[in-house]
């Protein structure tokens, strides 16, 4: 068996010993006998599985306790809805920071239930920096203010909080959640589908302050009101327990690597290893506002765009797999998620480097 | 590794040669270097999946060209909202058959959309049938008529389809899907949650025939709307790809088995050692009216209710779990799905023999 690096955006690669616990103990958890995937989700073995997740999420992010953690299904898209079904509280606008594809998904799935307000953009710079604190034109009348941590398509990520003062802060986190330590205090509500740096797709973790549950709209479909899950522990209906037992897991495989301010300086080693050599290279670059560029996706152009599937192919050959950009930007992607090895940024960078001295002239 | 009986009515014990695919392959599936879980849902290999899961699901239950498979997120829970939200089309009413907890609940999630009208109960028998249709009392204008073609508690199952005439017949067939042959034809919409006959939590399969698509309500949450995931083509956005991928696994075991013209006769085979021993029992007992018990699940009681804790302490010892009935009900549950194997009934029958010869005096 050999193990590709995987740059794949999402659904994302896994730590390996994650990986192998799951194959090991596939038919018989812990000599229950059973399969994680065949057990009651309301019966001792997995209750113990999802309580200690979640005390590992807590525990890894210092999470306070007047914060709700909900393990739902949908996805960030679903959150897109439910965030203005349950956190406009009578209010009529909610303020976005539109910074590219994903932040404009939010926006548009917003909109049908209030007045979206864009309070700042980065379109008129094709959305490659995240517009100042200093830009931002909040209104005091918003029931929130949302944006979007890490751009995964555009490369582009906040090093920074916004301050919002009172109005509560909703932060879609789906693409660097967990890649460094985040003061979750600072949030109304942080979201995040799974399928980064969390575990498999289908999940999506919601960590939401207490006072901001119990206001949805009147009448809301059952399954989009935080109220319910959060009353039921996240059990209203059979959860996606597979994926609750895989993100444990990581959770495991995070604290055994020392926890969330360890895994900041094994990311901002690889992405200074990618962005440094990006920087000096007369054949590839990236376009992102140095300040605000990612630490999970490096997208990067090559000079002579004719060459694109000759570089794709090569890497393949290398088990270096899923560099392609996003079709609606072009050019070629690196998403080093934590469960990326130094050695997988390292094998990239030499192989870039002796393709641009073969093909660079 | 000893491998339990389980009875669990969902999630549920799932074929075995399927869980050795599944941890044989976790970590390089089919020489890709990646688990399924970390594949991009939309490169190659996992359409691949998918595609061919959605062709093997196909073929088993025949369904005919103008039905679309959808696979979503949320359950059969979301369903219950799903279906009044995408199917009303304009009108104000729905039929519903009430047979039992489930039915119940996707009455309760109906009500905010529509006046729900009840035209035929079992609750006047402590939902131990079902309703013939010459009781049922349908109404002309209704939108749709719902009923629960097997309930997972009551342990009462349909065996035959009812007659709805124009009215598009809805069914939850989360518990009975694929346990038998079934004329798809018949139905305007099918649904199931994964986790009993399909695969993992967190995986719903929805059979829509294509005229009931795009009658939404005005702007419903993109995510609750049929139409946006059959355009799609269930990636709207990111799939639980990996429930996806055990329930292709799932399909091709069955077809392995011979299809669900086999499958019938092994659940019948199997209920029938199980009921034949209740029913000639002093000690255990199964009221559900002997023409519409269910080949899946099969709740019992013993004579004596203190020996309970006894019978299921007993049971655990010889690796037969899960045996515990629903507390709303009470009693012993024994849930034998498609994977449940005739030699898992026969061990529980020796058992209850054994037990019922010691302490049934």
């Amino acid at each position: 068996m050999t193990r590709a690096f995987n740059f794949s955006a999402g659904p994302a690669t896994l730590p390996e010993p994650v990986l192998k616990q799951a194959a090991a103990e596939m038919l018989d958890w812990h000599g229950s006998g059973q399969s994680v995937m065949e057990m009651s989700h309301r019966g001792k073995d997995f209750m113990g599985i999802r309580n200690q997740a979640e005390a590992d999420l807590r525990e890894l992010l210092a999470i306070p306790a007047n914060y709700k953690v909900l393990f739902l299904q949908g996805g960030a898209t679903l959150q897109f809805e439910m965030i203005p079904i349950n956190l406009l509280r009578g209010k009529p606008a909610a303020d976005y920071v539109y910074t590219g594809v994903w932040a404009g998904k939010a926006i548009r799935e917003a909109r049908p239930f209030c007045q979206v307000k864009v309070i700042a953009s980065s379109e008129d710079r094709n959305f490659s920096y995240a517009p100042p604190q200093s830009s931002w034109k909040p209104n005091q009348d918003a029931a929130y203010v949302h944006y979007t941590a890490n751009e995964t398509i555009g490369g582009v990520e906040y090093h920074w909080i916004p301050d919002t003062g009172n109005v509560p802060l909703v932060c879609d986190m789906s693409s660097n959640i967990l890649s460094k330590p985040v003061d979750v205090s600072k949030y109304g509500l942080i979201y995040a589908g799974a399928q980064k740096n969390i575990g498999p797709a289908g999940l999506a973790i919601v960590i939401v302050r207490d006072d901001l549950i119990g206001h949805a709209v009147p009448t809301p479909p059952t399954m989009l009101d935080y109220k319910i899950h959060a009353d039921h522990d996240s059990m209203f209906n059979t959860p996606p327990t597979y994926g609750i037992y895989i993100a444990g897991l990581v959770f495991q495989w995070l604290k055994q690597q020392g926890g969330l301010a360890v895994m900041e300086q094994k990311n901002i080693e690889k992405a200074k290893l990618l962005y440094g050599f990006l920087d000096q290279s007369r054949f590839f670059r990236n376009l992102v506002k140095k300040q605000d560029r990612s630490r999970m996706n490096i997208p990067f152009t090559l000079k002579d765009e004719a060459l694109n599937e000759e570089f794709l192919k090569q890497a393949r050959a290398r088990g270096l797999q899923q560099l392609k950009g996003h079709s609606s930007v072009g050019g070629m992607r690196a998403s080093i998620y934590n469960a990326m090895p130094l050695a997988g940024v390292k094998t990239l960078v030499n192989y870039m480097q002796e393709f641009e001295a073969r093909f660079g002239k």
